[in-house]
């Protein structure tokens, strides 16, 4: 591999999130899928958001999280996403930007606003999204910067971008130029709901263009309708050069051909499960891209996964950096 | 005292906050007080937004938190404060009312934005506070709802409204129309570079209009300019009705004519001391509409402002309802 400018580059529906905390009865009553994270239009965002408790907005999307760890732990990341040229729009690229993380995505001039993502937090931690997809889902092929694909070590896609039509097509675009540079295209499935709703093509994919998979047990477990996760991890190993796979309070498994490793999980009080996956994938992609070893990186992971479930929130509230040299990982 | 719908009405800045976790070398470079509360105008804010971490976002305002305070205790609320039509706006007016408070100030349709404040957390968990007032500073006298002041047994009203000059008329005819009605008006000095702002002001309003005070050992040292805290006491001793004088870390003074009680605080580690004063404001005014004595009341300010440094943000995050019945306050 090339020397290379960037180590991950990450493109994603960019999205700002809006976190409450519920309880399971309003779950129930507003009919919101518990622990998934689903699609809703603009009127049903504005009739939740009309019934919601007091909310803390903050920066997320699933692939923009990621980045946020990579740059957390001291990484070069970039970041390509759709917001609009409105006040949440600023607010996402501001936070984004103030990571130190390369971010010049022409924001939307009308149309749809930015999109945004309402979280449910249950008192068992667990997080129940609703996304108004908005302006992100007009990312288009006209954003992918091939120079910056180009230039960086890994190019992250989430799974999400599938929903859109058009980003589904940039998300392809992404994945050509970083093979034709000899660079490494990374997915992470997202959500099982949404390898519902696209598993053919994530099968494919996965044969054909992921050398790095992010995935956690009930994605796998969806991805090839199994009973169990032995039998899902059996069917995906030696489908792409590595694959890391999350468990939650088990830690998680890397697959490497037909090597495995387990990574067993930091253990925290856990507040809220928000970015627990993102956050794995950043820390496990920095180690990656840094030339650690797999156990390694999968410990970076599942230190980054701890920091973000002991707060509220998505993104990291200490940096990963000093996190790691306290633990002596790096 | 007659009847009344609602325990306590607010009327304040309208803010939404940014909260970022700084460092001492960010303020100096940036030349901002720490600890204070510094107003700034829009070329300044969106110079320091620049500058700044990324943020969380979330509805702040003094008066506003302590209503929230006040609601998060189950007391029947109101507030008053001026926003702008704008998504600011919008999430400031969801999270009142989302806690179940009357709010029903019509929005700013043109001119200046929704206010602002730009909130530095250094590591110390010491907040300093740069606020670009917007639309918040076009509070009116029109805005002043005569009839729900009359049916609040207190009205509250935040030393910052006295920084605009037509908030502060909205300010006098408020505690005008109050007292007319035979209800209580209640003040908090907000700040020390308030106070200096305003002394002779406050030092008047205090003997002629507020019945119930809340300040600070620093407000009230700045008020009537004393080397320490045991004269400034004597000297606002017998002024008004009631003052609660909050000293961080070593409680509280509640004065009540020459009579005084002694309010040990809650201990909790210290993540962020945005919202305290605010905090032991709700709490106390919660009390004392529910006809507790003076000692159960500062019991509670103490209690609600120990839950609000507890974690990062101005408002509550947990049932205050709830933690006092768990300490068998209520």
């Amino acid at each position: 591999m090339s020397a290379a400018g960037y180590d991950v580059t990450g493109i994603g529906n960019a999205i700002v999130d809006v976190i409450t905390q519920s309880t399971d009865k309003f779950l129930i009553e507003n009919k919101i899928e518990k622990g998934a994270m689903t699609l809703i239009d603009a009127q049903r965002a504005e009739e939740l958001y009309s019934r919601m408790g007091a909310g803390t907005e903050s920066s997320g999307g699933s692939a923009a999280n990621t980045i946020a760890g990579i740059a957390s732990f001291g990484g070069k990341a970039a970041y390509i996403g759709k917001v609009a040229d409105d006040q949440l729009g600023k607010t996402f690229a501001h936070d984004i930007k103030a990571l130190g993380v390369r971010y010049a995505t022409v924001p939307l001039k009308r149309g749809e606003p930015t999109a945004r993502c309402l979280i449910m937090v249950t008192p068992d931690a667990q997080r129940s999204m609703s996304t108004f997809l908005g302006a992100s889902s007009l990312l288009t092929v006209k954003d992918v910067d091939a120079a910056l694909i180009k230039d960086s070590q890994v190019t992250f896609l989430e799974g999400y971008l599938f929903d859109p039509a058009e980003a589904k097509q940039a998300f392809y675009e992404a994945a050509g130029i970083a093979h034709e540079a000899g660079r490494k295209v990374s997915l992470t499935l997202s959500d099982k709901f949404c390898v519902d709703r696209h598993r053919k093509d994530f099968q494919h994919l996965i044969e054909t263009e992921i050398d790095i998979l992010f995935a956690n047990e009930s994605e796998i477990v969806s991805l090839y309708e199994t009973k169990g996760f032995d039998e899902a991890v059996h069917i995906l190993r030696g489908k792409c050069e590595i694959a890391a796979v999350t468990r939650s309070e088990k830690g998680s498994v890397i697959l490497q051909g037909k090597d495995f490793h387990i990574i067993d999980p930091d253990k925290v009080k856990v507040i809220d499960t928000t970015g627990a996956g993102d956050l794995y994938a950043g820390g496990f992609l920095f180690g990656y891209t840094q030339g650690f070893d797999l156990v390694k990186a999968g410990r970076l992971g599942s230190l980054a996964a701890s920091e973000v479930i002991s707060h509220f929130g998505a993104r990291p509230m200490t940096s990963l950096k000093e996190l790691a040299r306290s633990k002596s990982l790096i």
